[in-house]
């Protein structure tokens, strides 16, 4: 029932809800359920992480992909702190990490997952989609299989169309694929990553770091693709 | 691993995340939780209900029951409308419904268990506290034991915790419970239901309808468990 990898078919003219942070990841999911002819309902959270550009580069990609509505929802996940990505006390690591990184937001997915549960529900979508990968993340919990899974599981036992029968499908299609997977994969679809803003630290202008974590499995993934990198560094 | 409906021992002391949204069975859940000897973290969300009193009741709630937070999160919840909740152009009804009623809020217990884990991540608790019942809201799908069940197993891979060999316990602890036994629980912890509001469209000063499902499940579980019921009719 879960699509972690497959190449599903059938689904042309299906709605689905697709969450779409503007990073590069997300854009490729996008691209991915676009290819495969689902109306795409973006989902993008407005957490207070702590740049606009991501946003800004959520509605250029949600724009540039076609898509029949993009939401942006402000929740208040930066309430809760312990992140470096919502608390600018928190430094952005700029050398790698070991076991899970400060940028983990706590319960993020699960957080986003519901709430696009609740956009499928209203949209009647069963169909959502997820730029987890298990590869470059393994040290965030909520982007494993496993996890992934359990999300599709609880999914349908929560929700009036379980009960009236229908299922939903949780697809992670990057979960398997290294960063330069990613990048060949979106780059034969056609994505333009100059829109897209990976940085934990970007500037005003979106501008990215080069050096924490993010931009540095980012640029690496660009040069093992073999794909000249449009990122625009500070 | 689940808490279902025992009575756990080893409890005190330790940290618990309690979802309160000012009704009788969330105050019930809280009462509990606090006689188990856990240091409760009361939480509230502010999803567009139709009522503040719900929200004023809750503080009330949190204040006579002794703890050590509460913490009210505003989320858009209602921006998804299709509830009677949320939305005011959709009736509360005033008779039985067969099914799922309209005053279900969609995958809203999916999200509130979510900002519950959140919390209980940034404040290392290990355990969620919901007053969900399975017997009485039998129409809503995210009040059943399957789902509590998978929303555990879920939390078990979600979290940073999860990752150290932590456990995160989920405890339903009315989920067998009528509403008469939810009373006679509660009153026998001492609880004062003249401080919660059931009703789905009170007034501005609290007082309840009389006539909605809430109102008519609440008002027949007092006289069932023999108990004067203290809530203020409009």
């Amino acid at each position: 029932m879960t699509s972690l990898d497959a190449e599903p078919q059938g689904l042309a003219g299906t709605a689905a809800i697709v969450l779409l942070s503007g990073g590069l990841d997300s854009a490729t999911t996008l691209a991915i359920a676009r290819e495969r002819g689902h109306r795409c309902h973006a989902l993008s959270i407005d957490y207070g992480q702590r740049h606009a550009a991501e946003l800004a580069a959520a509605r250029r990609v949600a724009a540039a992909l076609g898509t029949v509505e993009h939401r942006v929802l402000a929740i208040p996940l930066g309430e809760f702190g312990h992140s470096a990505l919502t608390d600018t006390h928190i430094p952005v690591p700029e050398t790698p990490t070991r076991g899970i990184p400060p940028t983990y937001v706590p319960a993020r997915n699960t957080i986003f997952l519901a709430f696009a549960l609740a956009c499928a529900e209203v949209t009647r979508a069963r169909h959502l989609y997820i730029g987890v990968n298990a590869v470059d993340y393994s040290g965030y919990p909520d982007c494993r299989p496993a996890y992934i899974h359990a999300f599709e599981r609880l999914a349908n036992l929560a929700t009036r169309a379980a009960v009236e029968g229908e299922t939903v499908q949780l697809h992670a299609p990057l979960i398997d694929l290294s960063k330069a997977d990613i990048i060949r994969r979106g780059a034969a679809l056609g994505v333009d990553y100059a829109m897209t803003v990976s940085c934990y630290q970007p500037d005003t202008e979106g501008r990215a770091c080069g050096r924490c974590d993010s931009c540095r499995l980012r640029r690496a993934g660009f040069a093992a693709a073999g794909v000249a990198d449009p990122t625009r560094y500070r």
